[in-house]
């Protein structure tokens, strides 16, 4: 038994309850006014009556019973309906838990669907990302593996490997005989699907990651170019929706915005610049570590010292490219209220063979190029013109799974092409499936079944 | 349309809808899996199925049906039973709200209850009451009155006035006569009797208040008597339950506990005594505020200082018991365990008195006595000795009626024993009416509804 409603005071909470039992256990608590049993009662039914301890009236309320295996967990349920009052709640729970009722842990009713084989692990798992879907994109892309879309895919996967094994099989036997194989180019075929299938999943993750986690975006610069502006002004935009959530370490505080349904964190760092002093340096080596850890870097330059500071700038910028190819840096030229047409013409000129991906104009103190910057920032990270339907990987022990799938597929190619024996193809081929089923909890060690429906609420 | 179940991410999430085109609506945005409609089911049916705006998948719902009257408005409802996150039930309610069905006002469905004649106010009341109920007393006291205790009892009350006022008219009908009425004992007997049970439903308000706010008790005493180690260790007493709640006024904390389903709600006050300095003054000015408002005065003494304080002591006691003399006091020596025995005996004899109600022994910084002076409050408060089949009043809009129906009754009675005429004692006999009237809603302005159900959570 778990309440499945939030902590609260509220119209309503409801407690739910599963097992063989329930049903008659209710029915010693519950008086109907007709005084009709729960017992006889079908599944998918509401009822009313009274909930008694003894003599004493602890509440009034609806009881939904729910016969096995038409419930979510497959097994008889029941939930009960109550005044939203903790105390009542309380009373109620504790009345089960005398009688041998134990309180449920967290996701158990779903780890229960999962055992009794009302869904697989995606489906389940996406129960979770359902629940906490704060965005469009996020409530998409869980409704679809809900919906088991991942499920079907990874099945399929499935039967294209038990093909492909066979076919290896057969040209393997055949091999020794010299015997050319019809079936070569069905075997390629199934083999280059499969791994592209897998790959295509495993690049989703990042997709899914921005989904998911939103993306970080680190504000980087020189001291006093304008850092601490520029995020209040984000912040401030009227169409931004502005949340402030506890950072994943060391309690720092990350400002995140939500984008045309894409959420970015916005991570302010301290000012980079040439210094001795030992605490300051300190604090550059974090803004760095910072930056590296980002998924995108807005790098502010001051329009007003450009001369000044051009040239470490560029190099800065370049050492930054070096280390991090792939992530995209995105160049601002702060405080161009300030300056004036011939300053902004040599900046624009100069700056174009800078080592950044973008080069945007703006003032952070009067609002301007705000616009500019936030489109720029949507178009990089677009998602939602992905097709709807296709699977988009979120989960991170799914995406290592894939990973895993992925290696031990290529180690059977290899072994494949290199001639090697049927008995060591079928090692990978088997580790594959393994990878592939872990996903699905259809061979999942039960730690981590434990490990997994923890992260759940109470309740569900 | 409102969500029933608390703010915040949980398992699951119920928005309630009533009114009469809520399950035709409802029916545009679910499908059932075998396609069958919401609007052919009967009430107290749970339909599970999808909510579709449009191609675009919202949930996986469970639907509650409920036909007019049985329903807890009296109208057409339908329960929906969402997955627990925020954006489902934004988006749910969006897709409602475009099709104009209006978010209900705090209190709305009971209200509506109210008006579609499916209780009367006082039962309404008690569904706030039950819903807020923290302790067992409070819950037994919202559950009688949801029960309709309070309500047949005041229609019994309605029932003897009707009568009353019949017998008085015939008895100054026939008074011109002078004839003696038979029934004289009778009428004598239903205005004692009336009277009686109105004054009893008036004094058990003040127990009521206890029931439902707690019972403030302040902490004085002077400097340095150990007024902060006393909080302390009550607090800290295993078998309490602390709560913090925010204090009425001016953002004081209160600290509360329960001992024994009663609570205390202790509020510690600056020291007391003789000062020159401002803003010392102002301090104790304030505490003999907070003292004056308490329902009972802890007033600590410290033992090693008996001699140096006691004149003062005694002088500050008997001012404050002639200005409250219904409050209790009680009189508490403490640091006994640094006192000797000489010294002890030496004190019981002078505080014995001493103008306080009782006089207690206690060591805050060993926690001696305290189990005594715990006793000692519980006793003073306790409500559960009460007849539980009895009404407490313990809403201050029904007491205010009460006192004014009294005050009418008075009146009746006046007129009635100077011989006025029928007319004027049948104004003062339908003001009795009417103010009883007003606690059950039968007679109850608008404005005074709006105010009565705004006090309720949204969704009830």
């Amino acid at each position: 038994m778990a309440p499945a409603t939030p902590q609260g005071t509220g119209a309503i909470a409801v407690l739910r309850l599963s097992g063989p039992d329930v049903i008659r256990l209710t029915d010693e608590l519950f008086r109907s006014p007709a005084g009709k049993l729960l017992t006889d009662a079908k599944g998918y039914t509401l009822h009313y009556g009274e909930l008694r301890d003894g003599e004493e009236l602890l509440d009034e309320v609806l009881v939904s019973v729910f016969r096995a295996p038409h419930s979510y967990t497959g097994e008889d349920a029941v939930e009960i309906s109550l005044h939203g009052s903790p105390y009542i709640m309380q009373r109620v729970m504790e009345w089960f838990s005398a009688r041998g009722v134990r309180p449920a842990r967290p996701g158990e009713f779903t780890m229960r669907a999962f055992l009794n084989g009302k869904m697989d692990l995606t489906r389940a798992e996406a129960v979770a990302d359902l629940i906490e879907a704060e965005t469009e994109a996020q409530h998409r892309v869980a409704m679809h593996q809900l919906r088991g879309g991942f499920y079907r895919q990874l099945q399929d996967l499935r039967r294209q490997l038990v093909e492909l094994t066979a076919l290896m099989e057969l040209e393997l036997d055949f091999a020794e005989e010299d015997v050319e194989f019809a079936d070569r180019s069905r075997l390629t075929a199934l083999l280059r699907n499969i791994k592209t299938e897998i790959k295509r999943l495993i690049d989703s993750f990042s997709q899914g990651n921005v989904i998911k986690h939103g993306v970080a975006v680190a504000i980087a610069g020189a001291p006093n170019t304008g850092k601490s502006t520029l995020l209040n002004t984000l912040l401030n935009e009227e169409k931004a929706i502005v949340t402030h959530i506890p950072g994943t370490t060391r309690d720092t505080i990350e400002d995140v915005i939500t984008l045309q349904g894409i959420r970015f964190r916005f991570i302010d760092t301290a000012g980079i610049r040439q210094t001795d002093d030992h605490v300051e340096k300190i604090g550059i080596q974090r803004s760095f570590r910072k930056i590296n850890e980002a998924r995108l870097v807005l790098w502010l330059a001051d329009a007003l010292r450009w001369d000044e500071q051009k040239d470490e700038l560029r190099q800065r910028l370049a050492d930054f490219k070096t280390r991090n190819p792939d992530q995209p840096l995105f160049l601002l030229i702060n405080k161009i209220d300030a300056a004036d047409e011939a300053l902004l013409e040599k900046i624009r000129r100069e700056s174009a063979s800078m080592p950044a991906d973008e080069v945007l104009f703006v003032s952070a103190k009067h609002k301007e190029g705000i616009a500019r910057l936030e489109e720029a920032l949507v178009r990089r990270f677009r998602t939602d013109d992905a097709d709807a339907g296709a699977t988009v990987v979120t989960n991170i022990r799914h995406y290592h799974a894939l990973r895993n799938a992925l290696q031990s597929l290529t180690e059977a190619e290899e072994a494949f092409a290199a001639g090697l024996s049927t008995d060591l193809i079928a090692v990978d081929l088997r580790d594959v499936l393994q990878h592939l089923g872990e996903i699905t909890g259809e061979i999942t060690p039960d730690d981590l079944l434990e490990h997994i429906f923890n992260n759940f609420c109470i309740g569900k």
